[in-house]
């Protein structure tokens, strides 16, 4: 297949210089070709960003694709051999900004629907894009915000793919199926400020803490389970002293970060946190910061699809991972049945000379395109 | 007694800005003062440092009087009511940079062997000041390099007073018998910088030091004993992380200080603290700084002397302390059986308006007077 029109409306999108979450023209380019082929368009901004949730049909089962039409700063530019925001093809890649993270991916799903509509114009279930332009920022009024609308209305997904992307080495080799939760805490230990020559008149907020913290470093949260590791916990920043090799410090500052498992919840993690800090009688302040909760689509319908399409246009066996950071995933599974994420290669994705392979854009355009034809 | 001899003296040595390691003509007038009754005077300068050396006498029991002429900086020149470098009496008390810490001190100490060689001329013994300029700076080629000297030629005190700052709230409340030692350690623990989302590529040196942080704040090092308190160790600054939340640190730094009694050794302190970090298997580099050996003086004859004096010129009950910094008592210990230190009222010292009571000034220089009447 040669297909030309997903890797021009690829160039299109990139055109725009769409960094978070200044969207420039991209939903309007979207909702445009989505409109021509029979997708109604409803537009949910929020605060300054743009949303757009476009359906076609109206009857269950309900298949979304979700993207995000911002990007992140390209960067230095003299690192980029061409301009980040001029898309180019050289060496069999198509480069830019959002080449890969993940202008392309949502070209080859509205082209993926432009070939499936015009073979099934009267095709069975629903077909929806949830597009946002603040994935790459504070994600407080994209995604999470059309969810709420979502909800508030009774709207349900049975299928969702995320068009991020989850490759590796190659196209197809990774499906993530779930993500762990995040969840941080500021921590502030509090003592009494002293000279060091006179230990009794102080208390060491490092010494008064280095118990728990011990006991933190070495506790088992959870033993995961079939698709996610056991639950983390890590310090990445902990600060006392005055700076004065004779002074014992007032306070100490930690900062930590639980990546978690479906076996652990937010309540209780902190619950056991403030257990350990209370056993320890430390006086302290802590503020807690929920990045993400964890999500997680078993095997099913949706993945055995997934790997089919995967199987049939790309030759290759996608294997199921809960690894990496947070996504949009976190927020629309409240809403979606099955949940999944796939699309290109991650390897130059936030870097300068961000690409993906010419020949990688029609097989995912088919790959979405197998998706829609069996789940629909 | 109407002692203004002590008072212009110590006028006379305030009025030199003998910032350490500056000299000024402090040692110049004292050795003229001394030479005067009798003493032969050794200049032993080394570096920069000038240090006196004035001996009464050849024969034993030798009694030392120790002190410096170097003063700290007077820091603002704003805060202080009269100029620093400018004696002034006001409010009964004789102010002046130096004024407690402590050229006043040797003033007193040497009208007192003004009084006492006047009254006995062929005194028993021997009496010396030992006089150095580099007390309050690096303390490298000051005292001990004088007490170096001394040793390599069989020297050997009897009975030692250094001069400082030793009252709390009335003169004669405390003497000291002894310091604590003081041991530092700063603490570089290695672990592998890595992404906060994938633990098992990195390694936290937080969490690898949090064990052994709990095992060394928590450790017993000694009982301390009659005179000394336990043993003590306290971390004075911990800091470890890039800043960012997402990022665990490469490595981990820890500076912390004991404060040790003479049940305790650096050597065997040393090795204590490498035991806790090889046991928890840390991988580490470790820089030690030995800033003070401890000593004891065991009362006896020399403290029964001086809480006999402070009793009969001050009306007062010594107490005998080993609490609070370093001094040159722990260079001068090396060649004294018997050394305390014995001086003005401390609550001024180091800060702006540094004062002693116009009436503390003769009783110290008799207190002094008192002790050598006894001892020689």
């Amino acid at each position: 297949m040669n297909d030309t029109a997903s890797l021009d409306l690829a160039k299109q999108l990139i055109a725009q210089a769409s960094v978070t979450p200044d969207d420039k023209n991209c939903q309007q380019i979207l909702a445009e070709r989505l409109q021509n082929i029979g997708f109604t368009i409803e537009e949910m901004h929020f605060g300054n960003t743009k949303n757009i949730w476009a359906r076609r049909g109206s009857s269950a089962p309900l298949l979304c694709f979700a993207g995000h039409t911002d990007v992140v700063p390209p960067g230095p530019l003299a690192q980029w051999q061409s301009p980040p925001f001029e898309p180019a093809e050289r060496e069999g890649r198509l480069f830019g900004r959002g080449a890969a993270d993940m202008k392309t991916a949502i070209a080859c799903f509205v082209t993926a629907c432009e070939r499936f509509v015009a073979a099934h114009p009267n095709h069975t279930g629903s077909i929806a894009l949830l597009i946002t332009s603040d994935e790459e920022g504070d994600a407080l009024d994209g995604t999470t915000k059309v969810v709420d609308a979502l909800k508030a209305r009774g709207g349900q997904i049975d299928y969702c793919i995320v068009g991020e992307p989850t490759a590796e080495k190659v196209l197809g080799d990774t499906i993530k199926n779930g993500r762990r939760g995040s969840l941080s805490g500021n921590l502030t230990v509090k003592g009494r400020q002293g000279h060091i020559a006179y230990p009794h008149l102080a208390a060491n907020p490092i010494h008064i803490f280095a118990p728990a913290l011990a006991e933190l470093a070495a506790e088992k949260w959870d033993n995961g389970n079939e698709y996610f590791p056991p639950t983390g916990f890590q310090v990445s920043n902990i600060n006392g002293g005055t700076g004065a090799a004779n002074v014992i410090p007032g306070t100490l500052n930690v900062q930590f970060n639980f990546r978690f498992s479906t076996e652990s919840t937010e309540a209780g993690l902190k619950q056991r946190v403030h257990a350990v800090l209370d056993k320890h009688g430390v006086d302290y302040d802590l503020e807690w910061a929920y990045s993400g909760r964890p999500f997680l689509t078993e095997a099913g319908r949706l993945t055995d699809t997934a790997r089919r399409a995967i199987a049939a246009v790309c030759g290759v066996e996608a294997e199921l991972s809960t690894g990496g950071g947070t996504s949009d995933g976190r927020f629309i599974k409240a809403v979606a049945a099955e949940l999944i994420e796939l699309g290109f290669v991650n390897a130059t994705i936030h870097q300068s000379n961000e690409n993906v392979l010419l020949e990688d854009i029609s097989k995912l355009s088919s790959v979405y395109e197998h998706m829609m034809a069996e789940l629909l």
